[in-house]
């Protein structure tokens, strides 16, 4: 049960989000600049970065949300489980295995991340905004998957609601709420 | 030396602002609500909040800064500076006490927070919103300090220049910068 009394039937943030719409606002804007507008990063790279860091905080709404995100962008599951497992081993770029090092530091402390780590990134072809992006996806992930944790908000168990929920994410973005009415009892989902 | 090709003479926050604007607005529009906009908890204490979340996460830039703020409120630095230190002893409310004890867990992860830490603060008087502040305060300061260090900004050391970087935040909020124009490196300052 949630530590404070947050509108019934919203899970995860969007429980917060609807409880106080004056922080949901600047939230959702930056996620949707981080991780939905044109970058040389694509969306489902930055899903990945965010899923990953997720999966080390253990927030398993953020994790499950953002995993499906990256899936329905990058039409792979199994990649997508590969990289917040072992993402050394994932067949992925060897630019996103040094960027998704780098997120894994600053998921930690961000005072981890050497000269070493951004030279390697940048040796893989990474771009000074893609390694700021990556350090502030992992830094926002660190808040959003506190926020999530730390209100004690309901995480639903079912692997429909957050496909869809990831296929909206994908498709739309952040800006407008994926969940607009609160979903029921037996798990109902109103992803719009 | 910043990770990559920073503003130069921009501190700490202010020069990934700088860089990355479209991130910028909205991280400092979040601030500003949750920090400076009208509350039941006063600015000064959410101010406590922040810089004591900083302080654990050993990010001298946002310490710094946000004690000053803190200082800048609350007219007493000894007491700020007690409240990252060992707050059980400061001379703040008991319900400050026990939202700091929330704040404290958040900072190191959501899931550490329990249904009597919350019941502690609400029988100090702790309304919801004060506690879904001050757990989104943690987790938003585990962001903006996690985004600081893991960019490699440039954090002075001058006392004089936080003194006035947290005057200026005290009196103005977030929603414009504090630091308008590179600081030279005599540390001259310009806090508009």
């Amino acid at each position: 049960m949630a530590h404070i009394d947050l509108p019934e039937g919203f899970p995860g943030i969007s429980a917060g989000f609807t409880y106080r719409p004056e922080t949901a606002k600047p939230m959702r804007e930056l996620a949707h600049v981080l991780l939905h507008e044109p970058n040389s990063l694509t969306p489902g790279e930055r899903e990945l970065i965010a899923a990953y860091v997720s999966s080390r905080n253990n927030c398993h709404f953020c994790h499950a949300s953002h995993a499906a995100a990256a899936t329905a962008h990058l039409g792979d599951a199994a990649v997508v489980e590969q990289v917040s497992t072992d993402f050394m081993s994932a067949p992925v770029s060897p630019k996103l295995k040094a960027l998704l090092a780098i997120a894994g530091k600053v998921q930690q402390d961000g005072k981890l991340v050497t000269s070493a780590d951004v030279e390697a990134a940048r040796q893989q072809g990474a771009t000074d905004i893609e390694i700021h992006d990556t350090v502030l996806i992992a830094a926002a992930f660190s808040m959003f998957n506190r926020y999530v944790d730390g209100l004690g908000t309901w995480q639903p168990d079912s692997p429909e609601m957050y496909e869809m929920m990831g296929r909206h994410l994908a498709d739309e973005g952040y800006r407008e709420p994926s969940i607009r009415q609160p979903v029921g009892v037996a798990e109902e989902h109103s992803v719009s």
